[in-house]
């Protein structure tokens, strides 16, 4: 694809994520991250690093905080632990995403999937992922899980893991607001994904 | 109070936290912490470090994890970023508390109350409280806030902060299941409260 002289310049061609795998890269304050889901009901669980300060961190508590509302979308700014913003949602074909569950781990298949054979989940890949940054595993927060749907009932708390409502080629891009690395998952855990593994795939523009 | 020879022993007698002020202390496996509303409709962030090794943190994510709620009442247990149960809730005499939103702090009220003169809040006072167990303010995650009231709409995930339910003298216990570092404020947030600042009770049984 040729440089386009104006309007967003793609940094990288669109990456695969492969099934059951994941992987970090930097962003640059301004560059455009689009997670695309290329067959539809995937989850890819995201991560955010200050990449000038790996101790401040994405923040589910801070960004509910300021959102008002566990349902991020379109216009929703995501914060760090230092109440600052630092990837907004601007593209969302989606509308249903998870900000509440920590990524799956060894722990969490011996409890959801007793049956199966263990997996390092979500957790295990971003913690593998991020290594080379300086990033240790006891640092991986609550993630934001795109295309996850985890309906609440209001009226008693309970939460359910369903299909995400993604189909094939939907996205959700986001903007950084400050030079970051971010980790990337392409999910791990069979409920999460409709009982199917399968890629997620991504790209980076520079607005 | 005569020390029991059968059945739990006090180990502290009941401690006041101030209105809009923290504090922090450590707890043994074994422990009970009892958190009292001592006038009612007032809120106590607390947060939880393994003694041994304070990266290891409560999690509000690996929680809703597993409880399969976003509600926590007696029977639920607060687990550690490393899947680990930290607290076990033994009693609950309100059945209404937050594990979604972080401790206040300058920027929150900054943002939800700017005419109001501004407060270091929950989360600075928990930061100068832990500090001297080596807990960095960085570290310190969504708390689980006793007797905060933070309905979800299920429907658009909209969340409204109100007036706790809890009555004067209401409580709840947490069992320790590790030797934990606590730390525990009067929240400092008008809306947390209904508007007014109170102190908050706590005393520490052994079993």
């Amino acid at each position: 694809m040729p440089v386009q002289l104006f309007g967003p310049v793609q940094v990288s061609d669109t990456v695969e994520i492969p099934e059951r795998s994941g992987t970090a890269f930097t962003l640059e304050q301004g560059d455009t991250l689009i997670v695309i889901d290329p067959r539809g009901e995937q989850v890819a669980d995201l991560l955010a690093f200050n990449a000038e300060d790996v101790a401040e961190i994405i923040s589910s508590g801070r960004t509910f905080d300021y959102a008002e509302t566990i349902y991020l979308t379109t216009g929703h700014e995501l914060y760090s632990n230092r109440s600052r913003p630092m990837l907004g949602i601007i593209e969302d074909t989606v509308g249903r995403h998870d900000f509440l569950l920590t990524p799956c781990s060894y722990d969490t298949f011996h409890h959801f999937y007793p049956k199966l054979q263990p997996h390092r989940g979500c957790f295990g890949n971003l913690a593998a992922a991020l290594e080379p940054y300086g990033i240790a595993p006891d640092m991986v927060p609550t993630a934001f899980n795109c295309f996850m749907n985890v309906p609440v009932d209001g009226a008693t708390g309970k939460l359910r893991v369903l299909p995400p409502i993604s189909k094939a080629g939907d996205h959700i891009a986001f903007r950084a607001h400050m030079d970051l690395i971010i980790g990337l998952t392409a999910c791990s855990a069979p409920d999460s994904n409709g009982g199917t593994f399968k890629p997620i795939h991504y790209r980076i523009e520079r607005g």
